[in-house]
């Protein structure tokens, strides 16, 4: 009987074992069924979207990088990088429009318009884990300390030193830990530091951003090689986020500051991952002539728009890698507005749709759902006539002629939302003007991201 | 040796049982962390941000309502709701701006302009489930059907029945189901039925919203009852959800309408949930005149003004009872700007910060984080100076003079983000207009409700 009793118990016991054990994996389950990002975000810490690797970017003549661990806010990583460029290089920019835009960006605009000769040599130094915005009278100062030190160490005036600062807003910058770092930085430069650079400007990016073109020049190759950081708060209004470029071409400021301004539009301006701006955005080219190739002095030659080419697709490429490392995201989107009344009302349309968090949800849920689609473009303010409008995902037609196509497929549709990059191209009927943006869906990864981490 | 086995194992199994339980409680409180939204829903249905109770809504003199479940797409409630107006009612109307609006609102527009006398009665008929927007031809036929058998029934011009559907777009609607439930709607019109019509009218919202008021009339009380509909897709452009009031005073169809149009801006316009705008937004008084009160017939004259006042604080009732009812809301957030450079600047800063979902998620995290409240005033485009810019949460200055504010304390903003109520104020230092916009935070609920559900 005590045998028994005992058997029993055991029996009871096993029984209650396997039942916790089926609720464990039912809660294990359903945690990973409601927040797939947050599991995720523990085990992957790279963006699904990623490249492979880093690219093999080339070196270019005339540029040195180093990076350090300055303590800035981040523990056990570099926060600080430096770049300097050789005498003789041409510096252009472009930046936020931001009208709360950080003391760094303004420092820089500032320099720029001063048209220091190119005989000085120049440098960038960029801390991450404090975006140094929002801070008053202080956040100069801090500006002038840091690219001071950097100007000391390096031997060059302060108006040829460009700094940049990303993280969070608010706070002092602890400049001090930067201007301590600078020796440092100096005796490590090298040519080859560009991959250590692009991650000690990460912040809450996934994985180092960088891109390169190679062209032949007249008389020698050009080349290009950029680096970018941007994750969140991503929706640049004429200007970017952080991207520094370098290229040995032989290119005066001005005709270097025109193409990239050009260029701006198309790549970096037109991607956008939640439709808020930084402070903080800032695109610099420095271009160091040291290239055998003749200098590009007519922009209309055949050298100027290869180059032109070449530089737009390392911004193309680096914007993109930006979209894909989106705070959360897990489908990268082209928005292909086509037929717009105009370019401004392409813009609208596209962006209406890139930022809308319905159209963003349902990409994360990969539901085709084209109702929320026709709803962001009525709401954007463009000029659109229902019964024009065409929605396509990739090649099929979802809708046209004021309703959903004849040959509609929910099934296809469906199949088409599970794919990892997707177009969503809308065509308007009533003009010629057109315009892709890039951007990606909107997960409980960001939520995570964002309510809780101080940015 | 046997019995020590036993109890070893005995103990082994007791052990794990309790190890396993320890882990199911884990689980569980992660499951709660990461999303609270879900597990909500699964128990609470409703907003914890809900009114207590449906209010206690006066019966209109003239007004009569009936709700059906007519299958349109939900099962096991009711979908359709109409309202019978006596004849000598004056209607209004406001409607969504989108340029891809549904056919109903654009019916109603039609309707609205043709100004047929008002000694017809007057209907309104509304079905949830469906949006009957973006579907072409078919969607007016619909109109047509669903408001010819609504005018048949009632014996009314069908110029005089005025139609709303609001769910899923881009599907055709069965109206041949609404068609169908007419006649039993028709049986059971009743003074008392505006708490189901409230209900009937519901997608995702989570309770029925409703508003009064009442005021004394020149020579008796005028009475005001309204209901709403929304919870997503909520940023109305000069026009609204799905609203409709119902007033008993004796007012021309124009001064109806020129109050409305003028109250709407700070009410309905002056919220966001996700900066979508739907397709289908629409607002309809009614005022059947059947109060003893006077005639309104001076817009100038204080009981004009006590009325108009009175249509404002439902307005502004309902409009909040949206927000509330956000989806995945679970706080509700006054931006106050003030003394912006213009109205248009005020309203721009107040939607950009309302709309911001890096706002939005450190409200969902309680994280008292101005410094994207800072971000979101430079991307609006007004004009704003960082110097002369103040940021307050409740009544604590946060930051002022381009830096944190001297007494700025980390622990008493946190504390106060905890509340379930929170006024962001921005005093932009320029001028001397403001505006006042509500929104909510935008949690995992929001991801869960719209990366699954097609609305």
């Amino acid at each position: 009987m005590a045998k028994k009793k005992k058997a029993d118990k055991d029996d009871k016991l096993k029984a209650k074992v396997k039942k916790l054990r089926t609720k464990a994996k039912a809660l294990k389950a359903e945690l990973a069924a409601v927040a797939p990002a947050k599991i995720k975000s523990k085990t992957v810490a790279v963006s699904p979207l990623a490249p492979k690797s880093f690219p093999d970017l080339p070196q270019i003549g005339g540029v040195e990088f180093a990076s350090a661990a300055a303590g800035v806010r981040y523990a056990g990583r570099t926060d600080v990088m430096l770049a300097r460029v050789a005498p003789g290089s041409a510096i252009a920019g472009v930046f936020t429009t931001s009208s709360t835009r950080a003391a760094c960006v303004l420092d820089c605009q500032a320099k720029l318009a001063m048209r220091v000769p190119q005989d000085a040599g120049a440098a960038i130094i960029v801390n991450s884990g404090n975006a140094n915005a929002f801070t008053g009278q202080a956040g100069q100062s801090a500006v002038d300390a840091v690219t001071g030190a950097v100007a000391e160490a390096l031997d060059m005036p302060a108006s040829r030193v460009f700094s940049s600062s990303t993280g969070v807003i608010g706070e002092p910058l602890p400049y001090e830990k930067i201007v301590e770092a600078v020796t440092g930085l100096k005796d490590s430069l090298s040519p080859a530091g560009i991959e250590d650079a692009a991650r000690a400007i990460m912040t809450t990016d996934t994985y180092p951003k960088g891109a390169m073109a190679e062209i032949e020049g007249d008389g020698g190759t050009i080349r290009i090689a950029g680096i970018a950081k941007g994750s969140g708060m991503i929706a640049p209004n004429m200007a970017t986020m952080l991207v520094y470029l370098f290229t040995d071409a032989r290119i005066s400021a001005d005709r270097l500051q025109k193409m990239l301004s050009r260029q701006v539009d198309d790549t970096f301006n037109a991607i956008t991952v939640d439709s808020d701006t930084s402070t903080s955005d800032a695109l610099i080219v420095a271009a160091t002539g040291q290239s055998k190739a003749a200098e590009i002095s007519d922009l209309r030659s055949a050298e100027a728009k290869a180059f032109e080419a070449a530089l737009r697709s390392v911004m193309m490429d680096l914007a993109h890698q930006v979209v894909r490392d989106g705070e959360g995201a897990t489908k990268f989107v082209e928005i292909r507005v086509t037929r717009a009344a105009s370019k401004e009302d392409a813009h609208r349309v596209a962006m209406s749709i890139a930022n809308s968090p319905l159209v963003k949800t349902a990409i994360a849920g990969e539901d085709a759902n084209w109702g929320r689609v026709v709803a962001a473009v009525g709401k954007s303010g463009a000029q659109a006539d229902r019964d024009k409008l065409k929605i396509s995902f990739g090649d099929m037609v979802l809708a046209e002629k004021g309703w959903r196509a004849p040959d509609y497929s929910e099934e296809a549709a469906s199949a088409y939302m599970k794919g990892e990059e997707l177009v969503i191209a809308v065509d308007l009927g009533l003009g010629r003007a057109s315009k892709s943006v890039w951007t990606c869906d909107l997960t409980h990864g960001y939520i995570d991201i964002n309510a809780d981490y101080r940015s």
